[in-house]
């Protein structure tokens, strides 16, 4: 009987993949999820969606990019309104303010989830994607030592995928802010406007920096851009803002939190850090230490990490005073760049033939094996050797076990000998 | 400041944890996971949006439940219809139609995924729920075998997570519908419609069953009844149906199936399996085994798990015959009623205190027991030492490492000795 097919296809910004890159994809999430909690960060999920409301207290330009939920049925009592999570502080902000009473602070947490966005699909840039946020929060006042523990924890994630050198970049924006304070700027231009063209630097170059900043009533661009420019790999980074010859208590207090900070990153490793004054994301809830995370391979990616301290996580939903500090991985966004020697399709270690007329001991032997946690298959049916070692090799299981005659045979090596079950482990 | 804050509160029907809750689920899902690679299953993720065509194709009264998405931004290019999946099997089957080339029959998959319906939330249901599902697909043919491998994992599943008692309810579709054909029936009202009313007899009672029945024209319903009454705990089914005195092809050929599957499942395991011929899973894709789990402590939650075997997964994706059986389990549903010990709501091992006044030592140590992949925090603030001890109580932290002189605390029994981190390990 012929039909109608409806012709199987990807949707475009949502990636999928094939067992072998599925169960890659899986080993590097273990990973990270392990990391994270060499750490002590606990994990949370939360629903994929919130209520549009929770969605929008934040403000700002991902608003158009959400993604809202409607019924197919017309007839559908009407809902709250929902929509996708379009990242993971949202939802974790609300999440802290709605179980507030029933934490334990400083909370530290991890996150591991898709989010969703409309925006246009390209180069790195995906309409579902999976975010491993860790945050830390605090009741009123967090310690200082958490803004260096939180880019220790993701250098070592990047260091264990193996993703090869990258650039953490660090800065402070008590830095950028008390500087240009003490310049003179703020009264007539927001800052925030000021640091959004700064943040541009490595974009745009210096020229059209200055450019702008002459449009926007800047008298000594050159002077501000001069503070952007200085990128340091180790703590020189304070005398050289200094020989600038300005002063602003919030200035000080910037290079002092930064200093400390980087102190301990350089102590544990050297390499990978980088001061980079120009880092000033964006956003304007970061008010002390941000992060930026470069993949010099990919340059064209974007940053495939971020993150920073905020003075309040969960304002729009709570009085309680929350600072905090966090970074967010772009794992899909990593994984699709990442090149690596991907495993077999199956977690399979060990198939064991059916060559005998009955199952029963090819089944008693999986078991066995099973039971020593070693990944089995006992053969599904009774079949041709040929046939079973041919579905061995094309899954790339590493051992098959002859149940007749008690003998394993290591597919690689192509060497078969006689095996105590009791004994034996794959390599 | 005083500003409008958005009260945080819950959604109906979507569950959300708080961190020892998290915690418990996670690692319900990691010893799930590892029960099913176990067998030789290989995880596969899709994206949580499918097109509409896709998941409209099945047809039958889940449409209604669907979620859509739509773009807050009105002006957004129109984007081709997309909604939420609402179970695997869809999005499984579309997956295996779309990368046919490149998969290995059979074909082994799990897949823990998030799935969507709009219904209304009640005890046991939810709007967002995870479904944990293993399938086995072939090319043409799938062996029998993978008829009792599918309910051994799925038993072993729920042994492992420790839910008490359970019924694993098994039939075959071949013994109902053969035997309905034997006794006339199918030729004026269908057959599934009369397999409905079977599938409600644990509900309405024998005596409602057979008043519908009569209404349908069903000439001797007792003698429907008589089938879908058997229930066996041993392989006598077979003997009870063949007293029945009724006889068409189909149903010796689905008894004989049955009773292969239950030799093996009875001689595996002893209890929890349970012949039950009023087993048909409505769904008019299962043409052979069919399963139910019935958690007995909870009767009134429904399945906690179901599936079976079908002719052809999917065929409204692709003309390729592709056999299969799989089974889904209800990871929300179970973890919503499952009775536990929750563990702490951190993962930390070891708190290593910070008493002396740099933070050094406190760092190093820290990082000494993370590279025995003991999980560990260093206190992140020097501060008095009852200060850290209470937050290690409550947290619940099961270890305190004085950093100052090398003894360590096991909270629980209050013992403190001087230890050498080369060789201790946590209980």
């Amino acid at each position: 009987m012929s039909k109608n097919l409806v012709r199987p296809k990807s949707i475009s910004g949502f990636a999928e993949y094939l067992p072998a890159e599925q169960r890659a994809a899986q080993q590097m999430q273990d990973q990270i999820r392990r990391q994270f909690e060499l750490y002590g960060f606990t994990p949370i999920e939360t629903p994929a969606v919130e209520r549009l409301e929770v969605l929008l207290a934040k403000g700002g330009d991902t608003d158009k990019e959400m993604f809202l939920l409607q019924r197919l049925d017309p007839e559908a009592e009407s809902d709250a309104k929902l929509g996708l999570h379009y990242d993971l502080t949202v939802p974790f902000a609300r999440y802290v303010a709605q179980h507030f009473g029933q934490l334990i602070f400083p909370f530290k947490r991890y996150q591991m989830q898709p989010c969703w966005r409309g925006e246009r699909p390209q180069d790195g840039r995906f309409r579902q994607f999976m975010q491993c946020d860790i945050d830390v929060v605090a009741l009123d006042k967090l310690a200082l030592s958490f803004d260096s523990e939180i880019p220790l924890v993701a250098w070592e994630v990047l260091r264990k995928l193996d993703i090869g050198d990258f650039d953490f970049r660090i800065s402070n924006r008590k830095i950028t802010e008390g500087y240009l304070q003490g310049l003179g700027l703020g009264t007539t231009t927001p800052l925030s406007v000021v640091t959004r063209w700064l943040d541009k630097l490595e974009k745009i170059g210096p020229d059209k920096v200055k450019e702008q900043l002459r449009e926007l009533g800047v008298e000594q661009p050159e002077k501000a851009l001069a503070l952007a420019q200085i990128q340091t790999r180790d703590l020189s980074f304070a005398d050289k803002v200094r020989a600038l010859g300005v002063e602003h208590p919030t200035l000080t207090q910037g290079l002092d939190e930064l200093t400390q900070v980087m102190e301990r990153l350089f102590s544990e490793h050297q390499q990978g850090f980088l001061v980079d004054l120009s880092v000033t994301r964006g956003l304007d809830y970061y008010t002390g230490s941000v992060y930026e995370i470069r993949w010099n391979e990919h340059p064209g990616l974007g940053s495939i990490g971020a993150g920073g301290r905020y003075d309040d996580l969960a304002g729009n939903y709570t009085s309680h005073h929350l600072p905090g500090v966090g970074l967010s991985l772009g794992f899909t966004r990593i994984f699709s760049k990442l090149k690596q020697t991907l495993p077999p399709p199956t977690p399979t270690q060990v198939l064991v033939t059916w060559l005998e007329p009955e199952a029963t001991k090819s089944r008693l032997l999986a078991a066995q094996l099973r039971a020593k946690g070693i990944k089995t298959e006992s053969y599904h049916e009774p079949a041709k050797l040929n046939k079973q070692l041919q579905y061995a090799n094309r899954k790339q299981i590493p051992y098959v076990l002859f149940e007749a005659d008690m003998e394993m045979k290591d597919l690689k090596t192509g060497l078969q000998t006689a095996v105590d079950l009791a004994t034996w482990q794959p390599d």
